[in-house]
C-alpha cells in the first residue's frame, strides 16, 4: 500500500525534503492505517532524508523497514535492512511470508519502480489544500497507466482529504 | 476559477493532448459550474489542441473566449479573441467589467502564469481514479506557494471526486 501525504499539486516534499506543508488535523488518525502494516519499504533517498531530518536518528516505529539501494552497504539500526535486488522478486517473496500489509513510503522514484512492476495494490493519500509550486512528486512520470477503484473519500478539518483506492484490473467501471 | 479534469497523478491531458482517460459519470453535472461563468481564458497550446481535436472547429459554448498568445495574429471565430498582453492587467480589467465569473481552462503553462500573478481565486477539480503515468501537468512547477480552503469534496460514481477550493489569504486554518 502506498501511503503518503501530498500537496494539492502532488508533491510529497519540497525540493530539499522538507514536509512542513503537511499537517495532521485533530479529527484524523493514522491508527487504522498503522494497524494494517508491519513492514515498510522506502527508497535510499527517502531513508537518507529521514535520517537527516531526524538528526541522524530514524525510528522504525516497531516495523521491519527495508531500504532499496544498490549503493548503501549496511545500516546501523537493527529494524532496518538494505535491499539491493529489484522490487518485484523481493516484494513477491515478502508477500508470501506470514505478516500484515506492506507500506510503500516512497519516495517518488521507488513509487515509479513499484508502479512499473505493478506492485501497488492500494493507495492511501492525504491531500492538503496547498499548492506548493515545486517539490518531489509522489508519482514521477514514467510508468504505464494504472486504473484504481475509489474505496474511500473523507473530508477532515483544515481541508485535509483522505483518499483510499484499490488497484482495479480488467473489470469495467461501475457507472 | 480554474476548472479542470485531472488524472490522479495530476495531468490534464496525455503528452499528445488526448483526454480519453477523463469521463463524466451520470450523476455528475457541470451545470452549476457553467451557470457561474460567461468568459473563458486559455493558453495558445490548449486552443490549438482543441482545434486539432475538433477537426478544425472549436465551440465557444456561448462564452466569450480569450486565447493568450504572443504569436497568434487572429482567430476565425467571432467569440474568440487573442490576448497578447500579460495576464494580470488583462484579468484585472476584465474583472472590473460587468459579467459573471471567468473560467481558467488551462493549460498548464497559463495556469502557472496565473498562479505566479495570484489570479486564481477558486479551483474546480474533477479527479479520475487513474494514474496515467505521463502527460501535461495541471500545475507545472514554478510558482510561489498558494494556500486554499476546501469548500466542497463530493464523491460521484465511477470513482470521480469533485473538489472545490477557494484561495485563502492570511487567515489561519480552522482546526
Amino acid at each position: 500500500m502506498l501511503g503518503v501525504g501530498i500537496s494539492l499539486d502532488g508533491y510529497i516534499a519540497r525540493p530539499d525534503g522538507a514536509v512542513d506543508f503537511l499537517f495532521m488535523p485533530k479529527d484524523y488518525s493514522m491508527g487504522p492505517f498503522f494497524k494494517r502494516i508491519d513492514a515498510a519499504v522506502m527508497g535510499r533517498k527517502s531513508y537518507e532524508m529521514g535520517l537527516k531530518l531526524g538528526g541522524g536518528k530514524l525510528s522504525s516505529y516497531g516495523m521491519k523497514c527495508y531500504v532499496f539501494s544498490k549503493t548503501l552497504g549496511s545500516v546501523a539500526h537493527e529494524d532496518f535492512a538494505i535491499v539491493s535486488e529489484p522490487p518485484r522478486p523481493f516484494i513477491e517473496a515478502l508477500k508470501k511470508k506470514k505478516g500484515k500489509d506492506i507500506w510503500l513510503m516512497g519516495g517518488g522514484e521507488l513509487t515509479r519502480a513499484f508502479l512499473q512492476d505493478d506492485l501497488v495494490d492500494e493507495l492511501y493519500l492525504g491531500v492538503v489544500p496547498t499548492l506548493i509550486g515545486e517539490g518531489i512528486p509522489a508519482f514521477p512520470s514514467g510508468f504505464p497507466q494504472r486504473e484504481f477503484t475509489l474505496v474511500e473519500n473523507k473530508t477532515y478539518s483544515m481541508g485535509l482529504i483522505a483518499l483510499r483506492y484499490k488497484r482495479r484490473i480488467g473489470k469495467k467501471r461501475k457507472r
